[in-house]
């Protein structure tokens, strides 16, 4: 059923509200029994976020659906106020994004493994011994100086961590229905590229050639001797930002790459910042005069929960309640702080367990919670919403949305 | 996807419950600054809803979606059970509800202004100077005495408030999908009536025919020598009431023209009462052993929310409250209070927050609150539920739904 939510440029009006969406990446977690059986949220002294609590209503959203965990793709489709079950960014993007390339429209772009295999082709270790980021990078290079174009298709590799790298074909009429090339299990050879669509076939054309060509340069590494591709992807066509929201203009601050690239998708202003939460927040004074909607990304929440580093945790939303006080100098007319996903320290992983929602406007209503828990949460007057409701309800709150129906 | 709850009629069963839809218009408002930071429920003294919230059970509804302001279309769609965001009322049927002209099948309506243009044609005023409600009656009958019929297809005007009027075509085969002319801004020509679909040529034809003789009748009008048009539309094809829900009888007791007129939309039994709350309840008394349903809707909570009128507001609320027992006293099995969208005093407007719900029936569940008001109802029972499921509520309550699947 078509939803209003996939539709609100139908209802968008001009206004001149500030808005800002705080997320805290990974900021919910779940009780842990070493620490009192309270979350990282409550273990936390944040005095600021309590009082902020006070005065602004909570909730709990949902990224994607009940029990299920959401990659960063998803979870920020949702924030962004598309539906995540409907618009996905494939593997090869993120990947791509995540190293900070510029994605192009029409490019495909995969995640690629170096991998050993033995003499008859067969993979003996699909991750090519860990090599170092460093081998990985010259072995990248020297592929990358002698293939530089099949077909009229440009060849563009950028290395990443230890084994895994990025490949992206930029040329006219490509496909990207593509088979995975790796098995996913030693004791197998690499599948061939093969194309599942008509539209593809160029595409799977000149994969062939690529490994081909590559294998050859690559044959006399002792490990990374064979390369294995998959989630071959085209950037997703979608409605921008400031289109699908009566035009308003919005920037986003973020450091890490992948976030970068997700909000450069969508059609944000995404400068190319670097440094700490702090110079994101000096950057929104900066460019607070200049835009009406504000996206500011923190990581750090989300690598302590990875690390499954209860104390490290608390101490990243300890540092992040020091900057509301400068966030709300700048009176924005809606501040809405939540995350893309859970993270808890007891899973060492994202989670699929709603996040804690806060909205601040002199238009949200109240309710009577006392601090930003995801126990208060439960109890605030938004209930528990979904991810991508966060939009609409924000644009509201902005007075930038008008009648639905007469 | 198809949800049961637009298919209840594969459910429903015969019996012999009253059911009682009370709906206070705009009920639901913010907490407000000037007022104690309370909303105007919280403000009231309702004794007598205080006393029957405590053996109901309460929750907020969702006319239409999260940060979605309803207007009164939508708002009742949702409230009688349909799917506001699939069945639409247009803009032109709603004018000729408000006014209160019984559309028929087939009759395409428009909402019409009088506008000023100058010797070139161009708009200069598209409200003509807000002319007079008796110098608009007096311009519309002069276009009506004149232009009849075109092509036979039956011209119908109805005056409205100052430059506002409501065209309704009466004819075979007209198609509502027709372009506005009314370009929405001063400095452009009208638009000429475009059809936009094969089904609306003859719609398109008679308008145009219908623009050059009503322009010629008021070109000497000093403000009021231009007609604009737009909202084109066909009552909209639904399942009557009393069909989707077993065969209910369905009575609506309503003062204001367009709650009379929607109410017809969907085949209640409306009559044209008018005078008082106090009259609609006397009504409701006298009708009492006649029907199983009946809606009653009471308007001047939303007026004096549009108004911004805090104090009216709460005076509003009291009033209603006293009502209560006059209710109650004829033993309804199922009694439901809502409002079909909120109008906060603070927004002076329609809002997109959710409205406030009692339930009170013997199988309806018991939740501690000890007030109707927002914040009590965020924590009932009920949760936050779409305005839809209001409907199967009450069935459910009534013992009017039998068992889904075996």
């Amino acid at each position: 059923m078509p939803s209003i939510l996939d539709n609100l440029k139908s209802v968008t009006k001009k206004g001149k509200s500030k808005m800002v969406l705080l997320v805290a990446d990974g900021l919910g977690g779940i009780p842990h029994p070493e620490f009192g059986y309270q979350t990282e949220l409550e273990a936390a002294k944040t005095p600021n976020l309590d009082e902020l609590a006070k005065r602004s209503v909570l909730g709990l959203s949902c990224a994607v659906n009940y029990g299920i965990t959401p990659g960063s793709g998803p979870g920020h489709v949702g924030l962004f106020g598309y539906n995540p079950e409907e618009l996905t960014i494939g593997r090869g993007v993120l990947e791509a994004l995540g190293v900070g390339f510029a994605l192009e429209a029409g490019d495909v772009a995969a995640r690629a493994n170096f991998a050993t295999q033995d003499a008859e082709g067969v993979i003996v270790d699909r991750r090519a011994g860990r090599i170092s980021t460093e081998e990985c990078s010259r072995i990248v290079s020297k592929i990358e100086q002698e293939v530089k174009e099949i077909e009229g298709v440009k060849i563009i590799l950028k290395p990443g961590m230890e084994h895994r790298f990025v490949l992206v074909l930029r040329g006219d009429g490509l496909g990207d229905r593509i088979k995975d090339t790796d098995p996913q299990k030693e004791g197998s050879r690499p599948y061939e590229p093969e194309a599942l669509d008509q539209g593809s076939k160029k595409t799977a054309r000149v994969l062939r050639l690529f490994l081909e060509k590559a294998q050859k340069i690559i044959k006399d590494e002792p490990k990374a001797n064979a390369i294995l591709l998959r989630g071959f992807a085209l950037p997703p066509k979608l409605e921008k930002f400031s289109e699908r929201y009566g035009g308003i203009r919005a920037l986003a601050i973020a450091i890490y790459p992948m976030y970068k690239g997700i909000t450069r998708l969508f059609g944000f202003d995404t400068p190319d910042i670097e440094g700490t939460l702090e110079d994101e927040i000096n950057y929104l004074k900066e460019k607070w005069e200049d835009y009406d909607f504000f996206f500011v990304h923190y990581k750090d929440t989300d690598k302590a929960g990875e690390d499954g580093d209860f104390s490290k945790k608390v101490k990243c939303i300890e540092y992040l309640d020091k900057f509301i006080p400068e966030i709300l100098s700048l009176s924005p007319d809606v501040l809405l702080i939540t995350a893309d996903h859970s993270t808890p320290t007891l899973l060492h992983s994202h989670s699929w367990h709603p996040s804690p929602v806060l909205l601040c406007s002199p238009y949200a209503g109240a309710d009577n919670c006392q601090r930003f828990t995801e126990r208060e949460c439960k109890n605030g007057y938004l209930g528990q919403v979904p991810a991508q409701a966060l939009m609409s309800l924000m644009l509201a709150n902005g007075l930038r949305l008008g009648k639905f129906g007469a």
